[in-house]
């Protein structure tokens, strides 16, 4: 980790690092703390900045009021030959999917597709993180999570949604999977904090007042509700992935999730399905990977038409550039570190923001 | 069959019976035709206009040019214990769900899950009409299904995906399930045809021109290319339906199914995947039906939020209206019905728009 002109650049390996020393110091087991810091490390990796080192404050904070369970253990039992159920014990969401993920994948080749419920777990990250390793063994997968209500269906103002992420992934031959991840919202509800910390105003369909009336004011849409993108169909997707992540599974609904969650700025409580499908089985052509490479028409198709560009292009080419080199950490993120690291982490972050020194290579 | 003051009433029954005999005098099987027309009534009935009996001469259209096999008989066989294929043999998707919904429903009871994938068959329906049988007898389903090449992509111009629509659907106890049924286009390619004939422009964000550029002209939008719903996040559902619907089942991409279109104005050939949930399977509550009863809790919260509607409401309002009663069939469409029609129909046609018929019933 270098601190030059007020600037922090770190490698993922330091970045992983000074996120399990966070975690355990915060009172993280050393097998939650390291599933977790490998997904920050990941998104870091991808310039997917949102669900990277931004997300450890509030790791730390669920940990620090005692919402999560610290040392949680995930417990994994059949419901069917085909649909698995995780129990995440009140911990965090990466090692769950580390546990569940190779049952999972074994039951989809097995029976051709196979399905996950998550329940009982705080969840921070990003989907495509947990649908990337399904996809990098030859599996189509979708996930659909729920959240805390803060999202009104179209023509409505209550908040009734999570922001209501889907994911779907599909693998591609030699080269990395076609995966989106999107939220079911208009807009990511730190995007809209950002622009009143900014003073600037938000653009019409991000967020309604109290009335469900229009507005471009980010502290009145904050306390009204957001909007789901695609008025009645992006709502309509928001009730599905609702419906799928919370009574489906046996898991709160977001308005419950809301309601249960003590406003530590961590991770809220949320259910998530997976369904997984083995695409060699939903054929019979001679060729089992006769689907992998049709498929590749149509990325092609899409691919050759100008101005255009697919889903998870960006985050691979950030990887590139990023994987064998630095990154770089705000200030501001060591600073709230700062606050909530305990004694080793903190002599650790005091000393890369010493004022006045100069480059140079500081621990771990 | 009424008609009155140049207006042309029918019950749900007489479209049926009109349906069916236009169809087998156009060449299909006494079974084809009966569950295609079955499938008309049942959008007429629900007001659901665009899938009703303005389908019909697109139908007779496929049969007369030889591209639907009239007598086709769907086969159906096991791909894996939860995942069925079943081949249309070129014949209509109605049938094809007829013959493949008690299968898909049981495997889906025993396993918790389970897939149908259809190919071989030309799709003209709504697919809520396909959901909602198996949500009826208290089982979760997706559809997704594609078509031929109309919509680009977001940001580009080269028409890839066909319209790509997605169905989702949820059981209620005393209730009609909740169903949603979208386009991935902005837009019904119809309308955009609708405003062409009536000289009216098209919305910013309907369609682009050959370079991609944005254009309110639904001449040089229909040259062009459709946009999908809801930007990026609607281009890539657009992509995962493609995907489901084409590769991983083993039928055409949406560019293929347009080359190998006969442009006779009837159904394209499509590929469709549904996937069946059994919403007592997805936990181990006490209660079987937990899930059902807990999803109310968010029905209620969206029903309650003033303004707001849920999806299907407006359907199952018009169908309380229309079950008993008559629906109006615009005399244009009788007109070109009599243009496609065998004799046995055209004579009933005939009467239909005797000039200064007063009000009287007509056969069948």
């Amino acid at each position: 980790m270098y601190a030059m002109d007020g600037k922090v650049s770190a490698s993922l390996g330091d970045i992983e690092a000074l996120a399990i020393q966070c975690l355990v110091e915060a009172g993280a087991s050393q097998a939650q703390a390291t599933a977790v810091a490998r997904n920050i490390a990941a998104c870091e990796r991808d310039d997917c900045k949102s669900h990277g080192l931004f997300r450890l404050p509030g790791y730390l904070k669920s940990l620090l009021s005692g919402k999560v369970t610290g040392d949680a253990r995930p417990v994994i039992r059949e419901l069917t030959p085909i649909i698995v159920h995780l129990d995440a014990a009140g911990g965090f969401a990466p090692l769950a999917h580390e546990v569940a993920c190779e049952d999972i994948a074994k039951r989809a080749r097995r029976f051709g597709m196979a399905a996950l419920t998550i329940t009982n777990c705080y969840h921070f990250t990003a989907l495509w993180t947990e649908l990337e390793p399904l996809a990098a063994t030859g599996l189509v997968a979708f996930a659909f999570r729920n959240g805390i209500s803060r999202v009104a269906q179209h023509g409505g103002r209550t908040p009734v949604f999570g922001t209501n992420p889907m994911a779907f992934a599909w693998p591609r031959r030699g080269k990395p999977p076609f995966i989106f991840d999107f939220a079911t919202s208009e807009i990511a509800r730190g995007e809209i904090q950002l622009r009143q910390r900014n003073g600037e105003s938000i653009p019409l369909g991000w967020a309604v007042d109290k009335e469900g009336q229009p507005t471009t004011d980010p502290a009145i849409g904050l306390a009204g509700a957001q909007l789901t993108f695609g008025g009645h169909k992006g709502s309509a997707l928001a009730t599905m992935i609702e419906l799928l992540s919370g009574p489906l599974i046996g898991e709160m609904l977001s308005s419950e999730a809301l309601r249960a969650d003590n406003g530590d700025g961590g991770p809220p409580r949320g259910g998530e399905l997976l369904i997984v499908l083995d695409p060699t089985r939903f054929h019979d052509h001679a060729k089992p990977e006769a689907a992998i490479d049709h498929a590749e028409v149509l990325f092609e198709q899409l691919q050759s038409d100008p101005g255009a560009r697919l889903a998870g292009d960006r985050r691979y080419a950030a990887r590139a550039r990023n994987s064998a080199g630095l990154v770089t950490i705000s200030p501001k993120l060591i600073e709230e570190l700062r606050g909530l690291a305990g004694p080793r982490t903190k002599a650790m972050l005091d000393m890369i923001a010493l004022p006045g020194r100069g480059a140079g290579q500081i621990a771990p």
